[in-house]
């Protein structure tokens, strides 16, 4: 195997050219003669560097032809050679005294020195793209380039990298597959933890021991996102992480993680319950995971991600409800504080079509008022369908040592390697939603702005996850009707 | 105590009140009619929101009168109330179809919003702040502002309410106490899990698990930085995390943590030593835990922190080293991917005075070529001087569950509430360097510049912690020289 500084590269140097390659191709499309890249994510996956080095400026210069140039703070460019496969040559360090300067900015440093070294000028034969929506790229670092290279025009590459990285290569495959394992090895340490009296804490502290340890034979990187625990009324909504309150009888708690390998990551999320769930949570829950297998059951290769959406909502609507927000995006390379890849959702304004090797989060997150459920799976699309990476009880999970050995019993609805089946377990035994037809957000929670749409042209949107107060809530389901929510024709374009 | 949603609030109104009232202070100082706050560890300042939801865009709006308005994802805002003291008709979502398009920005949104409560043209009589240096604020988001609000002359507040937040609270500091505890934990589980043999996951895992499990009273939060281990050779580099390697005999291992108690960080930095270390790590430590003490000595209300920098250099010096970089920052509130607040640092450059309840860490990092040694504490400046958060041996510590009963016996150089008092362990006894003078690192890697001092007129800084060239590596201690670098009076002012 091929050494990158003393450890063993992750990759082939040919499929590091190839992710190179395939980003020429787009800079020829988009009109580029040279990209700066500055996405953590994005600087690992063309050139291997990895460190925690992210909090100051950082960037990777991708001319259409010619070496890259990694420039880092000059401590972190010291050591860059320990991770990235990038010649010496390549890697330089900009001086510490541009650290956190109100009057100066490391990029003022950088443009400069690629200035220097007569690099402006073949790049300025067409534009110059940057990656304007990137974590850790500054508006002060923006204004830097724009201000130090006035012969550059620059425009918004639009997650350039971030695309390429889309379909994923059998190397990177196999990383998530064991990332995946790391999944499998946190869920069951959560399932463990979790009991009456635990406190949040204990449950978050068990996930990531298991999540770092690994198994014997390798050990597991930092996830991007720390284990998210919303718990009982609080599981309303999604980013809460922990606290240290005691887990109360009866309260559900979602537990959300990734495995990481190599910074590949692999998330899940399930709900928790320790305990009697209330009819409405059970009826949500039937509902959602009979939505979730409806979508496992559509995706395949040629298929356009709008049709999971609209499959779910579809779905969804049968049992009364409906979910405003993305039901999954594009996973792999992250860093915090997302293991998304921002390009991909999966949504009915997405109009992307399914490959082979895409893989993605498929995240159905029902947040109500006062409760909530989670479920979701970490999917390849594959040659004819769909793989899961992990296998894990889906429903209200039994929790607790016990429960963990009762759980084994429940019916799997997604298998690796297997195509998955529809139904919920049990769901025709459920009963009816028992609550109040919720207010939408915007009624809750401040300001609304009654000429919003008109700003896009767009679509009115239900508020998210609402159950429809035009339907009763106690009546029987019907047969499915396509929200117009769903309807991707009357979306804008840009 | 107060309440705000389901918990009890962590600080006071008057406290809340406080801190608005000095930022506002500061943005009159500043010529601001109103501020635009992204960062995270400010917003959670200001409001108290904490949530890991700033993967998404999302700003409080601060006017120099009237109320705060917080902008998130509507899916967070419908559970912000869970975490902020800000009523409710001051939460503002905004809608999902705005989240990772590429022909909008969740800005576009909110400045609309802003525009519809007639919030621009009270803000348009002064300048409004940006925080241009922020994470999180993408070069997206910065001109969706510029677009959507020609009226607005936009400027950067640098880091205004960073620095706010330099001068902790009683409520603040008791927090950073508990935070201490978690410290103290994590490295001691560090300290027992570091053997020749033991992977480095093993002891990533077993400081993450110490660091979030707290004690029995009280719960860890997640820390802003994963822990960070260069190990061995790699040790020259500051900021690598962690792989499955295997510690070799006689490989030093740096561990570098922070205990999080409510978003306060406590770091510490040791480097362990389980085995036999080199003649020339050994002199480093003495020399460097010497030049922490003589630092610890200065720290007194009323000192300039480039007087700090200057002492820590001045002692370096006598045993022929050099730190070019800062050895130091201000720190409290963090999240991802920082636990310093980016305003003071501890070097010559930066002309700050020390007042009363500042915190630090005090970090005085030596990354050499093919070794290293780091060392570090959280200090708060008290009424007459210092003290330290934390008490953990310095040195080269003895690691696995005997080295930690031996090291019981270290003389510790810092005890919480005493003043710290200089002199390194044994060092009169230690031997001279043997290590070959280290060439530049520009040498090393990559592209000088030569000119690169007149783009600023700054001084010409000595390479990173280099061993000096100048100087005879054999030769003994001399009278300590302050070196021409830590003279701030012709450094440039912006």
């Amino acid at each position: 195997m091929e050494q990158v500084g003393v450890a063993p590269m992750l990759f082939t140097t040919e499929e590091y050219a190839a992710r190179l390659g395939a980003a020429r191709v787009r800079m020829t499309e988009q009109g580029l003669s040279a990209l700066i890249v500055t996405d953590p994510a994005n600087i690992y996956y063309l050139t291997g560097y990895n460190a925690w080095s992210y909090y100051t400026p950082q960037l990777v210069f991708v001319p259409l032809e010619g070496e890259m140039i990694l420039f880092t703070r000059e401590m972190d460019a010291n050591g860059a050679f320990r991770t990235t496969w990038l010649p010496p040559e390549s890697i330089v360090g900009y001086p510490e005294r541009y650290v956190h300067r109100p009057h100066l900015h490391p990029f003022d440093w950088v443009a400069y020195a690629l200035r220097a070294r007569y690099l402006i000028a073949p790049a300025a034969k067409g534009c110059v793209g940057l990656e304007m929506d990137a974590h850790f790229f500054s508006p002060k670092g923006y204004r830097s380039l724009v201000n130090a290279l006035p012969e550059w025009t620059l425009v918004d590459c639009f997650e350039l990298v971030n695309w390429v990285r889309a379909i994923k290569s059998p190397t990177e495959i196999q990383l998530m597959h064991q990332a995946a394992v790391f999944t499998n090895l946190a869920m069951h340490a959560a399932q463990d933890a979790i009991e009456v009296g635990a406190r949040q804490c204990d449950v978050a502290a068990a996930i990531s021991q298991a999540q770092i340890l690994g198994t014997a034979e390798a050990g597991g990187d930092y996830p991007a996102i720390v284990p998210m625990l919303p718990t009982g009324e609080s599981a309303d909504t999604p980013h809460l992480t922990w606290n240290d309150k005691r887990l109360q009888p009866n309260e559900a708690m979602i537990v959300e993680l990734a495995g990481a390998y190599h910074r590949y990551h692999v998330p899940m999320a399930r709900t928790f319950m320790p305990g009697k769930p209330t009819p409405q949570l059970t009826h949500l829950a039937g509902a959602t995971d009979h939505a979730l297998a409806a979508v496992l059951e559509t995706v395949a290769p040629g298929i356009p991600v709008q049709e999971l959406s609209q499959v779910f909502n579809r779905t969804l609507f049968e049992y009364g409800y409906e979910k405003a927000s993305r039901i999954g995006y594009s996973i792999g390379v992250g860093y915090p504080p997302d293991w998304g890849e921002r390009t991909i959702s999966l949504r009915s304004e997405d109009t992307t079509i399914l490959q082979e090797n895409m893989t993605f989060h498929l995240m159905c997150g029902m947040w109500m008022e006062g409760y909530g459920y989670e479920v979701s799976e970490a999917i390849r699309v594959t040659d004819t369908g769909v793989e899961t990476f992990t296998a894990f009880p889906r429903g209200l999970v039994p929790a607790g040592k016990a429960g963990a050995a009762a759980s084994e019993s429940i019916t799997l609805l997604g298998n690796p390697g297997e195509r998955a089946v529809p139904g919920g377990p049990g769901l025709d035994a459920l009963p009816q939603p028992v609550t109040e037809p919720r207010r939408p957000a915007t009624e809750r929670f401040g300001f609304t702005n009654p000429d919003e749409d008109t700003m896009t042209g767009s679509l009115r949107i239900v508020p998210r996850n609402a159950e429809r107060a035009d339907r009763d809530p106690a009546g029987p389901p019907v047969a499915p009707v396509i929200p117009t929510t769903t309807n991707p024709t009357q979306e804008e374009t840009p």
